[in-house]
């Protein structure tokens, strides 16, 4: 099992999460690509402390909308899309190179990983770079990926509610992060153990994934993360990135 | 003999220059790379329009600074300068390779260029992504990156006029750009036949180049860039970008 | 009848439309605020000229977009949006103020202009700044400012098709753009004398309006405008700012 | 005696500062205008809490460099400038309004700050907005104001090194800024009763000030500024806003 977070959302002044931390933990880092987050120092930073540890460089990638953090919707030419993904790609390859390691996957941030109008751009991105795709079991986007024979990983929220469809309760609603450690770790191993989710009204979901992924921008978020690497541990549940 | 010129310098709705035109014209196309001009679909296109025609791709990186067009000193740290040239050669490349082509130089752009503060950027830069540097012949840029064994291609400016020294008169001042074209082309033909510039004060300087570079972003650039690509065919001086 | 266009859509080296041209034919002039397009210089610039000639100057306010042009929508929380409004206004008001004229209206542009979530806003932030707003007659946000007691001007284009709800055709679709001279005057005058305007689908709509928009980023923009104009003073319509 | 702070410098996502604690400490706030940092609603959030807390409103304005957070030198067209300042000013006056205050004062931020060639600028926009400055007395800036006849207030840094000539220690040398609280208190003590401050190498210099400006961004910044406000207390020094 993987587990992965997103890394390297500051940008120049500004600072979020506690990046060094979470590479203690994790197997797989998302690196924001400076679309929503990241400035090009940041981002071979991340890469940098990425490669000492042996974890996995993602390209976290998004909508060119640092004041809204990635997080809004924005209408979007599909070509012109595509293009900003594989640009973003690209410049964290070039700092990846930088120090030793590559860019392993894409992993579509905020508004672009729900965004269902925006599939083909993500879908035809990959295609490009030549690069699979990490994102929601089941969801339209692993979809549309596999039917374009782009290898799909699949990865699970331990601290998001899902609703009976097996979709994420938006961040805006109430209840849809969970902060209860032992919840939280309970529901990572439900889902690592015995590929399983149950939805806010308690429908069980099947969910096998690759992957769980740590949000990292909410105070809290490592010692969580730490807490669900225990509970693998003592699960006898092996940890290496989804992508050796 | 190479030409070169500056494309792709629109940005969203904007554009700047005919570059369709241009592409018929020169050998070798210094693409912006979003930092200070260009996004990424202008970037693609760019390529595109290069890898039908033949033509190199370069990478114009420059300062983060739209509002300024690159064309403003600005202070920066020297690795973050240096990882932002990373970053946009890296989006280039991922670009590049799309439309079936590569980059295969960096050329700085504006302000970046004439920085002498910036030089070891530029230089770490060049040596990070295993690029050779377009500048100017005895610049200090060109002595630096000679001193760090990277390749350096040297380019004349047809249409700027130049001082004593072998710099360039900034754009700023009066006479600074010259427009009358068949001063322009017979400036051309002393760089390139005697490799020789005049000064503003009439010294003649030694002016070896591999590439006369073509500004596209005023009005009558194309028409002057004929003008010099024909002048050049009549004197039998055969034109092939610098890097084949 | 009043003539308003969109002035002042450069951003830094990349300049749009004739602005001086076009001062020289409305009579009310939309400056960009610098969100989607436009500069403080620019700006105030537009201002001066604008003031030299006793042409009105209202706000074009958009949403945060210079690669789109504000002309994508984007998801925004409406507290943010209004006070984005309320910001670009406010930078507008202290510049007009230098030059020694006012804002006297809002004018949404691009793709906040047919936005029915985000009215709210903009009629929140017309309140704040106690400015009418400019929109199209019968509209979801005329009605809303209606309903808040914020004056409502109306305008109607000239050279957009509508369909027979009223609504333009988006300009994305084919013929959106009307560009024939003669078609576009006789609309004018239609819409002016009449008080009508023809849907694609022949339906005649009442259309009440103080003010034509006359576009003028593209080609062609000011030979239109000074033609409507003319039309006008043969039809002996006399032209005058919509808020003298 | 006046403390001042810097306030409302996050952008989006990222904040900066404890902002509300430090609207209990002071009494003048300047807040950032969305060039270097500061988006719409922080800035009317800003001047929301100033004005409940009956703190006075200053434009803290710099140059458009949010990537630098408007600490890095960049070079300007000082007409172009003074525009971005007047339309920094405009925006939060807009906001200010909006929240029943309003911008007392223009305070440069950064580099801008520091920047001798730019002085002009800031001047021109003082007069053209009506406004007086707050910078380090005795500095260029200050001597230009004056000669323009703008009102000049005064302000010391309790937590920053002086160096022999009556300037900063810049923020990248060793030993720029002063954490450890005795100092910091005995150093603004020695301002505001004696009127003086002690150089690096020793040096007393006459430093008469109106207001001791408390950094809010750096860890500790709250305690700090509230054990300077309870030094003055005790040396019956009464708190009161430079501009009432």
């Amino acid at each position: 099992m993987d587990l992965n977070a997103d890394l390297g959302e500051g940008f120049g002044r500004w600072e979020l999460g506690d990046d060094e931390a979470l590479l203690d933990v994790v197997t797989s880092a998302n690196v924001a690509c400076g679309f929503h987050a990241g400035d090009a120092s940041t981002m071979r930073r991340s890469c940098e402390l990425a490669a000492r540890q042996g974890v996995t460089v993602g390209a976290q990638v998004g909508y060119r909308d640092l004041a809204g953090f990635g997080r809004r919707f924005i209408e979007y030419d599909l070509s012109q899309l595509r293009d900003e993904i594989i640009y973003q790609v690209g410049a964290l390859q070039a700092l990846a190179a930088v120090e030793g390691t590559r860019v392993r996957y894409i992993k579509p941030h905020g508004a672009l990983y729900h965004a269902t109008a925006h599939i083909d751009a993500i879908v035809d991105a990959a295609l490009a770079t030549g690069l699979p795709v990490l994102c929601a079991p089941g969801s339209p986007l692993a979809t549309a990926a596999g039917d374009a024979v782009v290898p799909v990983y699949a990865e699970g929220f331990a601290d998001r509610a899902y609703r009976a469809d097996g979709t994420l309760l938006p961040r805006s609603k109430a209840g849809a992060i969970i902060t209860d450690q032992e919840e939280v770790v309970a529901r990572a191993l439900l889902m690592v153990v015995d590929q399983r989710v149950i939805a806010l009204d308690g429908t069980v979901l099947p969910h096998a994934v690759d992957s769980i992924c740590l949000h990292g921008d909410t105070p809290g978020a490592v010692v969580l993360a730490r807490a669900i690497r225990e509970a693998l541990h003592h699960a006898e549940v092996p940890l290496t990135p989804f992508l050796p």
